[in-house]
């Protein structure tokens, strides 16, 4: 079986999920697990690192090569990250002296990182100071991220499923909006999405006939104005009676700021305690003196495996699993990606250098966004339209889906509480 | 078949829905079409009464026996209400003589309301009514509510499924939070529920094993002590490094008032343009200098058809279908309850009369709170988990849940928005 891949290397593997989650990331790690198994069990174990890289630094580990199947499949459907992640960068040349040395001590030759553009820049560098220590050492990255952001991939696992969910909700509660006459009938949905507004733009998804919900979207590719926003949810409430708008969390105003900035105080120097949805919901409300409803799904949206998008989740599973593959070949430095066949949909896997990905985002393309800069073209939604397809019947347990917990990540927690320094 | 019923009334019937959707509330239009055309189809034609009891008053109704069979099963798990709802009280004595002179222009003899506890009202005012008058007529009370707060029924349809998709989001969402080290790992989650906290405690039923999500619960049947609430959010994050609360948005503190009262301000005078979740996470972020993520799932809780509980769908059917039953036996003045039967989980209906349940409010039972007045009971979570059990597949379109709406609800659209009195 090794002869279809490169020059046979013998060490341990080591998978290691960072940053936020995504409702399919775990599957990915079942990608991962699975593809060793098969192909380069002889060589070592496979570990995995508990919350991120400070899980190597630290030793904490636990077998994944060991893993039970029942785990193993519940595992494939649960979210969160099942292995703990952590937001946290390493930047001194120390810290990463110090982490090849954790690599050399367990003998790991094979890492996975399952991340966005943060960690594709930590597994860029830990590829590099190998080849320039001459460690032999095989670096993958695997994409994730509800934000579908990283640049040179169709899309990104996550997306999908964060899509659908999104999509579901918007539809559901805009029947609701649509059929239920009341005094606040202006919904504002907060989406998330800090600088692209792939997420905000799957809302349109749900909008199936003409002056279906949602009948605006703000994205923050498109600079925020106040003025213009208040005119077309005026429009759009004077025709119909109701509105429903979808905005990123990410909106900026043409000089850059944010709209709501997190800092307590608004752009507009109003103090909120809210999100960006509650900014927008207090400009309505004073200007247009209608009482809005504002929803904020929060990390619903990356956790939302209840409703998992099949093609997501198998795609998420395929990345994994190629990760495998392309280390075994004999590469290292390079981010697997997903490849959109021309005909009808489907996805092969191609693969990207890791410093292209590195901290670049990817935006929506401005041809994609209406002229109006509120709504989104038939050209995005026929991107979109196949991500969200099928779905996943999931085990439950007294009515609720049965998901999975890893052994060893609870005890390791109340360690790694509290001592995570944030992210750059 | 007739002959199992009371007297044979000659007639139409009329099916109006009113106040907040459920998840369900269209399952139980399709009970009242299915016993309908089953036992009654030779009495007359039944109508649906569009947007509420105006669409009585306005003659805008729409033939239901005429309904095609694809519509009809779209329908069962279709979100909103597919009549159209209004949040509309009628108050004067005119209003309702000139609703009884629209019964008899159109010879409606059954009316089925479905709603809660204030649509039990009007039906007892429309049965007085017709009594008085000596118009022959039988009008049933249909429950719904996601707020489980009507009383002399075991629970209301539409609380089920509500119930199960804010323990799906709390269980996925305090994974989420459980394996991600991050900056805000506090979760207040805001959940409907002006004066009962039924909505609030089910999100206990996401909690399996020990300090997971929810740690700490909020129900307005519990007088809101803002000290004693830092307290036990401190000792919960000192604890484990994270905390995830559940809140009701109806939280009033030990004089009664609300702590989030809608005005723009809190009770304790901060100007606040979030809700209820955005007052606690101010509250927290201030005294704790930690930063709080806020979900508000707003209407999504009431329209979350994509996760129905398979018992709560049935049950609304069962309800709704009970009512016809109850009419062509001669009954009026009645609403449907659920019975619990005693061993394992099933329930029978039984009836009530309408004016003992108009605007009655079931709070939570004070011994199913914890003495800490934070939490449930085992009491509780033992009523409430056969509520949440059982999935329902639903037919997809494009990846997303194939929902319908009915002819002629748009078209009236228009006129009723906007003229719409809001409820008392």
């Amino acid at each position: 079986m090794e002869g279809v891949f490169g020059l046979k290397l013998s060490g341990n593997g080591v998978i290691v999920q960072s940053g936020g989650p995504t409702a399919v990331i775990n599957n990915s790690i079942c990608g991962v697990i699975w593809g060793w198994q098969k192909w380069a069990a002889g060589n070592g174990t496979l570990y995995g690192a508990l919350y991120g890289i400070r899980g190597m630094l630290e030793d904490n580990l636990i077998n994944l090569s060991a893993l039970d199947q029942r785990t193993f499949n519940a595992l494939g459907y649960t979210p969160g990250a099942a292995l703990g992640s952590c937001r946290y960068k390493l930047t001194a040349d120390e810290d990463y002296m110090e982490l090849l040395q954790s690599f050399k001590k367990r003998n790991v030759r094979y890492l996975f990182v399952v991340g966005g553009n943060d960690s594709m820049d930590t597994a860029d560098k830990v590829h590099r100071l190998a080849r320039r220590e001459k460690y032999e050492m095989r670096v993958i990255g695997v994409p994730k991220t509800i934000d579908n952001d990283l640049p040179f991939t169709d899309h990104c696992p996550g997306y999908g499923s964060a899509a659908k969910y999104l999509a579901t909700t918007v539809l559901e509660s805009g029947i609701d909006l649509e059929t239920l006459i009341t005094s606040n009938r202006i919904v504002i949905l907060e989406a998330m999405g800090r600088n692209a507004g792939w997420l905000t733009a799957a809302a349109a998804l749900a909008r199936r006939g003409r002056g279906e919900a949602p009948h605006l979207l703000y994205l923050p590719e498109v600079p925020f104005n106040r003025e213009q926003f208040l005119e077309e949810v005026e429009e759009v409430y004077r025709d119909r009676g109701y509105a429903y708008v979808v905005a990123s969390e990410g909106l900026k105003d043409s000089s850059g700021r944010y709209v709501f900035a997190g800092s307590g105080k608004d752009s507009f120097g109003h103090a909120r305690l809210g999100g960006l949805g509650d900014t927008l919901k207090g400009l309505v409300e004073e200007n247009m003196g209608v009482k809005v409803r504002c929803l904020n799904l929060g990390t619903a949206q990356r956790a939302s495996a209840h409703y998992l998008s099949r093609v997501d989740n198998e795609e998420a599973f395929l990345v994994g699993r190629q990760a495998v593959r392309l280390a075994l070949s004999g590469h290292s430095g390079l981010m697997v990606t997903l490849v959109r066949e021309e005909t009808d949909y489907a996805c092969r896997t191609g693969s990207i250098e890791l410093d292209r990905v590195a901290n670049v985002e990817k935006k929506m393309p401005l041809e994609w966004i209406s002229p109006a800069g509120n709504d989104v073209t038939a050209a995005f939604l026929e991107y979109a339209r196949p991500l969200i397809r099928g779905e996943v019947a999931l085990p439950t347990r007294e009515g609720l889906p049965d998901y999975t917990r890893l052994p060893g990540l609870a005890r390791y927690r109340s360690r790694a509480a509290g001592e995570c320094r944030p992210a750059v």
